[in-house]
């Protein structure tokens, strides 16, 4: 039996775990729902306790696996610290040590959309390149930089931000980290429905929306597909805010191409093409005709590239 | 005699040297005119003749020359590649490859304000930050990223060109990138001597500034600092310009410091306190705090980071 490494995504209702070799191949998948006790220690216990579980269900040596990789929802510093995630009921600590601490194995943790990214550039749509940024557009809008392959995470383990990036100055809701006017509030799911909402609430205009008891993104997609004007319409804003990001984004780290992911990229081609039409409008020459492409490895991407995480370590 | 390097500021006007030593030393410093014959290449030749006349003049062994290092106005590839410098009359070529030729010694070549910003973090305010955005406010604007101690060039040699980053979405006027609203038009030296122009032309308001026969960034500045409120309004608006693009830098790259140098950047702490002040409300929670100093090695900064792309590349 040869190594093996393991991939393990926590998130705020379930938590992903894969079992893969040293290519990266994913040989087991589970998923269990994230313990609610309020103290973000007993998650990191559960995810523990279920990689022990596996290891002595499945009969595999401990010293044949190299390591678990993890990715979670906040920055986290190359080091393993991180600061506060409130959603998961975690303060300030380490990740790392406390689950090398609770396995005996090597841990390395890396923010969710970023390890995303890593899974990506490795096993998915970014394969081949070496520097790659991407986008994850689901309830909220995530964002993981790849330089020379690897997971940018920056000083405080906030690089990659992008659904905080600035996009609209005259914004008056709050978004989620207190600012106004994040990329966020507008190519999110929820951004998209707001968006849709403002324009039905705001003219007289006939539009199939009108007749849905509630809207999510995905309807506006398949009505801006189907040629209603009012949705289009809708689409298009959400996709040029996210053009505008991803122009700063490009004028900052020129990365060879961008991946967009989440929910929201289900929405396909259309998303893509509006993207990168208002994209080409906003950056220099030099950094024109860079590839988009909507995400391949869909809700596994995490467990993907938190493996990476252990297996670009070599 | 010990080892040597030279580092090489390739300028429209003007070419600086600088010989130093392995601890980055400036032991000479030279300047001459860029000959203007409208073919590049005459530029790159008149570098390689004196330096090899430098050599001779100072009887160094050749074989204790390191190397080269090069910076010019425009995007460098990590291969030495230059895409089209009309500036310089220099087509699609690469410039290491040619210097080399000339002097049979190593180059390596770099973008101008990359260099200048890996001369700041080695030499200069950046020191003992391991990441550091670099930003020069001069004619135009320039920017050059630093993680890890390296240039961060990107896949064209385009990443850190944070003067063209869309900071206005209503502007009419085009910018040297044949883009409208980039950060250039408003923070560069034009671009603030513009802001105080149109506001002396909208508004009736007293400024000492109207006394002036023609006005300069530095005029502009100067009232600020005494107390001239269209002045202040001026110097207010670029400054906020300027965080805006910083934000979405900070959002992107997390570095530890941001670096302001340039000829502007010569206004002092009226500059870096405005941007600090409106920058804390453009980022989020964990991006706030972020060092921001003024550069402190002026013209020399190119100098040294080109010789740092020969002493960093050990």
């Amino acid at each position: 039996m040869g190594q093996h490494v393991f991939g393990v995504d926590i998130g705020g209702t379930a938590i992903k775990t894969g079992l893969f070799d040293m290519e990266g191949k994913l040989l087991h998948k589970w998923e269990f729902n994230t313990v609610k006790t309020g103290d973000g220690r007993d998650i990191i216990k559960s995810a523990a306790d279920f990689i022990k579980d596996k290891i002595h269900e499945l009969k595999l040596d401990i010293n044949n696996i190299k390591g678990i990789g993890v990715g979670i929802p906040g920055p986290v510093k190359d080091n393993g610290e991180v600061q506060e995630l409130a959603n998961l009921g975690l303060g300030h600590f380490n990740i790392e040590e406390e689950m090398e601490r609770l396995t005996g194995l090597k841990v390395k943790a890396g923010n969710d959309a970023n390890v995303a990214a890593l899974g990506e550039i490795r096993y998915g749509s970014g394969k081949g390149f070496k520097s790659m940024v991407f986008v994850t557009l689901g309830t909220g809008v995530g964002g993981g930089i790849i330089i020379n392959g690897k997971i940018h995470a920056g000083s405080n383990g906030a690089a990659g931000e992008i659904g905080h990036i600035l996009v609209d100055y005259g914004e008056t809701r709050l978004c989620g980290c207190k600012k106004k006017g994040c990329l966020e509030q507008y190519a999110s799911a929820t951004g998209i429905v707001w968006l849709a909402g403002q324009m039905l609430a705001r003219s007289d205009e006939a539009s199939a929306l009108r007749s849905l008891n509630s809207i999510s993104a995905k309807d506006v997609f398949d009505h801006a597909k189907r040629g209603d004007a009012l949705a289009l319409k809708a689409v298009d804003k959400a996709c040029r805010y996210l053009a505008i990001a991803l122009s700063h984004v490009a004028q900052v780290v020129d990365p060879e191409a961008f991946v967009i992911g989440g929910g929201v990229s289900k929405a396909g081609n259309i998303l893509i093409d509006t993207v990168k039409k208002y994209y080409e409008g906003y950056v220099m020459d030099s950094l024109k005709g860079k590839e988009f492409r909507l995400a391949s490895l869909g809700n596994d991407a995490g467990i993907y590239g938190s493996a990476g995480l252990i297996l670009a370590s070599d």
